[in-house]
């Protein structure tokens, strides 16, 4: 095991129905509030009118800020610092899912300083404050709700990148899986298969010799796969349930403690692509996270064989290492065909492979990534067909 | 799933030679700090010579209060409350195990209150502020470094009540596995149990509809004994690492997610024991948590057979529910006894049952038990033959 740092402030208040407690929670931070709001259906589902009704009640005075989209826009989070600064808020507050979320946290940074919000992303600055920042998650899937990781898209440089400051860490987290039951099959689909690689991605990177945070993160893989039942009982509350809480869990810093490497290859590759190609998160990761992990079990068949044989159950027996690993891999990517999602780049509605370089250009320069060779870039895409 | 929240703001710092941060970390919170330290093997091994030294390193001027026994007593609380208040202590340091932890939590709060500090563990006071407290863990056992609990014995009264405020949580916790190498074998044992009975007394309580809670709950058990290797190799710094972390994760609330329920069984039966009997924690626990396991596993067969399957992995064939659930319970008896721990009263060396009564009499008054019923604490404790 390595060394490791855990913090997560993050109050978590979880029940169908808490939704009602974002007044009350909010209002403890000050009195002016920017409510953060996501195109989509949350709007025409009344949602952020209650939202606006429990502000109100609280005593709070509302601004809000609407037309955040999936893939959240810099340029949103630049409309929102403005409207901090001009109105002097007090704390800004999302309802929505990893989106309306993660543009939340990087208003919050921007609020506080005079510096262009992106140098953040870049890695030139580091942000030490924040306003408080307070979300309600609508959708089991980024576990941004408790988590300092805020992913942003800089839509003019094509850039996606991800800052990870501990002032990212929402104040409080409301987590009402009842706001989940609306979610439309395809998307609840999306988020397990997030969900499920945000703890199979570290899993094999860093250190193995970690029992405790693999069986957390292989128990965040085995709920979401045996809550899978929710695809055709949308309206399930106990599975929506432990899919939020899985999403959760699965990206608060457990799964990786002890690891001593951070490296989320599916998500970089993912988040370029997404640089380029407006993708659902989630249906990206479908595609990427098989083919990059049949690519890293070549090199660590070992770590695979224990993967499949906890997750997936078949024995070793006279089995290699790599045909083990593979064969879990199969497996995993066999479920999320099953759930709906795509698997080839095709079916995520990329025909062709004339953005290929420019994906690996980015990949190359993403301040997160670790990927340093493009060539494994393009071995991994060659495996989405 | 049932509603919960879940709040755990302790920075945790793990890793081998962390200790060395112990001076830089309390810092932050002040000048002048006081040194709780515990009776036992810690001063002759020059840890506490080492804890000074960090403080003074970090220029503080460092105060110090030893004498603090297993089953820490509310008079050692008292006695540091007094120097906090009179030589003006900005933060509390412990060094060692649950006791000294937790004295220090005690400590910490009633040192800003005029209230005598046994009126809040007997549920007439509630605790809203505290001194910062910070924790360097020397073994790995009752988890005290992340959570929120308190439990201490008034030696008068005999009472070992506990306090459950958010206030008790350490502002830092490090956990040095370095330090846990030299914990002798029966120690480490108690320890082990101790772990395993916070994954395993909720987990039979409240909700059982939890998959993601039971999976972090079961992973703590498989965790500790895929380490008990450890009592013959008492220097291997993995396995201590491996039970260092599962102790923390098993009392930092998240195997209590969801349940809807606080019932310890076994440790308020353990608890009220050690107000009669001065028994180590993990030696109560391993003759109490079979016996009482039996005990409600006759009420509820279903779940302990789930248990059974998922920990130790007999499978149900023909059997009932009752008869698996009493075979799992067997085998982790069989564990316990197998690391050498005491399994019954005898062992442990309560030789006849005259305490029976005022044991049975102090756990129905004890603040934090839902025990209500001495026929019930007798059924249990005619078990621990």
């Amino acid at each position: 095991m390595k060394d490791f740092e855990f913090y997560n402030p993050v109050k978590v208040i979880f029940g169908a129905g808490k939704f009602a407690a974002l007044g009350t929670e909010s209002a403890k931070y000050g009195k002016k509030v920017l409510l953060v709001k996501q195109t989509g259906p949350l709007e025409k589902l009344g949602i952020y009118a209650k939202a606006t009704s429990y502000l109100k009640s609280a005593g709070m005075e509302v601004f809000e800020m609407g037309g955040v989209t999936a893939n959240p826009k810099v340029s949103s989070v630049r409309e929102g610092i403005a409207i901090c600064k001009s109105k002097k808020i007090d704390v800004v507050v999302a309802v929505g899912g990893g989106s309306g979320i993660d543009c939340a946290k990087a208003i919050g940074v921007g609020a506080m300083y005079d510096d262009d919000i992106w140098d953040f992303f870049l890695g030139k600055k580091v942000a030490e404050k924040s306003l408080p920042v307070g979300v309600v998650s609508t959708l089991a899937a980024t576990g941004a709700e408790m988590s300092l990781h805020c992913v942003i898209t800089n839509e003019e440089l094509k850039q996606k990148y991800a800052s990870h400051f501990a002032v990212n860490f929402p104040k409080f987290a409301i987590i009402d899986p009842a706001l989940h039951l609306s979610v439309p099959r395809f998307l609840t689909a999306a988020g397990m298969c997030d969900t499920i690689t945000h703890s199979a991605e570290n899993y094999f990177a860093g250190d193995p010799l970690n029992p405790m945070t693999d069986r957390i993160a292989e128990g965040v893989v085995h709920t979401v796969i045996e809550s899978e039942k929710v695809l055709d009982e949308p309206d399930n509350l106990e599975l929506r349930s432990n899919l939020a809480w899985a999403a959760t869990i699965s990206i608060n810093g457990l799964t990786d403690c002890g690891r001593g490497a951070f490296e989320y290859g599916a998500h970089i590759i993912e988040h370029n692509i997404a640089a380029h190609h407006d993708v659902t998160h989630g249906a990206g990761l479908s595609v990427v996270h098989p083919a990059w992990l049949a690519y890293i079990c070549e090199r660590n068949p070992t770590r695979f064989a224990h993967f499949a044989e906890r997750v997936f159950g078949p024995k070793k027996g006279s089995k290699s290492d790599l045909a083990l690993g593979l064969e879990g891999i199969a497996m995993l990517k066999a479920k999320y065909k099953a759930w709906g999602l795509p698997v080839t780049m095709a079916e995520l509605g990329i025909k062709d492979e004339s953005s290929y370089e420019a994906i690996a250009a980015s990949i190359l320069v993403d301040p997160d990534s670790f990927i340093k060779d493009k060539k494994i870039v393009f071995d991994v895409l060659a495996r989405c067909k």
